[in-house]
């Protein structure tokens, strides 16, 4: 029985999780449905986007250098020649000294080459007196200006915002190519833990991991699968685990925070396929389990509930990302840590951090085992291996959640 | 016919759409399903979490004093009285110079106020020898510690995340309760609009506000219904309005860019409702238009795509928030701005920027009409009306998308 763990570097647990990620599985989604998806590959424009060049004001098309000069006490004089149709192909050129009334968003007829704002003209009989001068191109969208076709214009891995949308919906993409969600099976074993509906005995506790896991998964484009609360025996274990792993991509187990329980998920894992990596040089986090049954990554949490996020973070993150393809976006801001915290060298420390709304991140030192600073924090500092620590002052970047 | 609208200032327009917000109806979802939804109201813990104290390491329960002065050279030797077992009550209390061994997450024994780890202990026989001293309350989670009974642990207005869900898991919240998602009815004008699947004739475009907007509503926490694209005709608009309208508990309604347009919209809400706000003092945004038929809130978007956005954040992101109950979170983060960016006092410019990662915010000045800049951007910096512009160099928010 060894009592330490041999810990690997964080950097060789990622690689190691990302070596063994089931590779992309594509898929076609409608438009509406795109939102919150990581585009699957690249999205070409198949088209000069707009395919004819629009006015961006309402007022008159003209030949600029019909205008040179233009002012209030001189308004240059040009023939009305009437005004375009929305949506309308418009066919008949303007001449020199003409003029046409072209609606926001109409189209420029032949020969125009600015467009002058109605506020500055003024309709006369069949002339109209413009009052300002106008470059050529001014209050106009060129054809292709918003996006050339052959473009790339979102790249695979990006995750559809709201924006994204609205790109794909001029570009025409009824049908956006992206990642399937993976199936990710979420095992919680403890034979101190309750569900969610039961009321605890004298010395159980609820099962927060599971929650946790899954609403991770979703937030990173999977699809839980809960698998419940497993008792702590190997039997039990086994049968979960050769389940899990059968129905989904990628498991999640929460394996117990105590010694025995790791080793029993650790021997079960082993088991029934292989264990890469049992130790992780990362606080909270350190008795990570990372192996594999079958082509399917298994993930082994600790216990306590702010190591399993920790590790959620750090090591399934990247799993899900390799398994969505999406392009790994930190969000982070700036802060300066408003008290000192210790740290070990060799060792990548995550500590919880809520930000004071004046430029500083407050450090929470909760336990690990308890979810209030959890819920409380607005995001993770991240303390280098090559660290014993940082100081008061310092300006640390804030992984934000 | 008026050339110039009569705008209101943005805070006024901001305090009239939650005006006439529709109040927040609570539903219950799953717990398995809350990730995301909005709190409808606050959450209590029912008892203490834990509701037993805990151990959070491997080891023995001792009484702390029993281990005064323990030490390498001389341990302190106490009396293996067994282990405790996962889950299970634990009645018998440790005596002075006993312990008992109890596995992370298990119950502490009566009498016990302390756990040394494993690590520092030596078992010899029916006896334990500690090589360290440990402190009344050293390495445990004390019952209550995490929540106490009575605790408002999570507030009304919080959007479920990850962390979110093991606190509600761990305090037995199996049914969440939270703001029913409102029903946004999406109509877009414009005759020289096609839907998404449609090929532009030559004056044509693809509808993208329909997608902006819905992918807005679904972010803000809506659910959007298309009613597709509606020629610029007053029966057709009013017929769709009515529609919409009787079928939702909000709409938004895509304008169309031109005076001609938006006169017709206004008319069209004004004559099915009321017209209370005509002209806005933002930009890009200002023709918007905010009205009311029935109980709906209508907000008459820009057509231009860009400006769209910018009044969804600005004016129809708060309606979305007043309807769901959600506590407004900005996301922003401080940068430098790196080119002098123009304004006008008495009007919020809302000018997009991208992060360059250097701690710079770029202003991105495409036009309004143009999607590119809008998904190639970062979030907005906030001119505020006060100001005539910001320099290079000034230090910005940065409202990310």
């Amino acid at each position: 029985m060894k009592l330490f763990l041999e810990v690997v570097p964080v950097g060789d647990a990622v690689a190691a999780i990302r070596r063994i990620a089931p590779p992309v599985v594509a898929e076609t989604v409608a438009l509406k449905d795109a939102y919150g998806r990581v585009l699957a590959r690249d999205i070409i424009a198949g088209e000069d986007i707009p395919g004819f060049t629009r006015s961006v004001v309402d007022g008159y098309a003209v030949i600029a250098a019909d205008t040179t000069g233009a002012g209030e006490a001189m308004p240059a004089m040009l023939a009305n020649t009437g005004r375009v149709a929305m949506g309308a192909p418009e066919e008949q050129a303007i001449a020199p000294g003409e003029c046409r009334y072209v609606p926001t968003g109409g189209i420029l007829p032949p020969g125009a080459d600015a467009m002058v704002m109605v506020e500055y003209t003024e309709a006369v009989g069949d002339e109209v007196l413009v009052h300002r001068p106008v470059a050529p191109g001014e209050n106009l969208i060129a054809r292709g200006e918003d996006f050339a076709g052959g473009d790339v214009v979102l790249e695979a891995g990006r995750r559809c915002s709201p924006r994204d949308l609205g790109v794909l919906a001029v570009l025409g993409v009824a049908e956006v190519p992206v990642a399937a969600r993976p199936r990710v099976g979420i095992i919680s074993t403890g034979n101190e833990l309750v569900p969610v509906t039961a009321t605890p005995g004298p010395a159980q506790v609820r099962d927060a991991n599971s929650s946790l896991a899954a609403g991770f998964v979703t937030e990173r484009g999977g699809v839980p699968v809960p698998y419940g609360i497993v008792r702590d025996e190997r039997a039990a274990l086994e049968e979960a685990l050769a389940t899990a792993t059968a129905a989904c991509d990628a498991v999640l187990l929460s394996g117990g925070s105590s010694k025995d329980e790791r080793d029993i998920c650790a021997a079960t894992i082993g088991d029934a396929g292989e264990v890469l990596i049992h130790g992780i040089a990362i606080a909270p986090g350190k008795p990570t389990i990372i192996g594999r049954v079958g082509p399917a990554p298994v993930i082994g949490l600790p216990g306590h509930p702010a190591s399993a996020y920790v590790v959620l973070i750090a090591i399934a993150g990247p799993l899900l990302a390799a398994m969505t393809g999406e392009r790994e976006v930190v969000r982070s801001v700036a802060a300066r840590l408003t008290r000192n915290i210790a740290s070990a060298r060799g060792r990548e420390d995550y500590v919880r951090v809520a930000l004071d709304g004046e430029g500083g991140a407050v450090p929470l030192f909760g336990k690990s085992g308890l979810l209030n600073t959890l819920a409380a924090s607005s995001g993770l500092v991240r303390v280098p291996a090559s660290r014993e620590g940082l100081e008061v002052g310092e300006e640390v970047e804030v992984l934000l959640w």
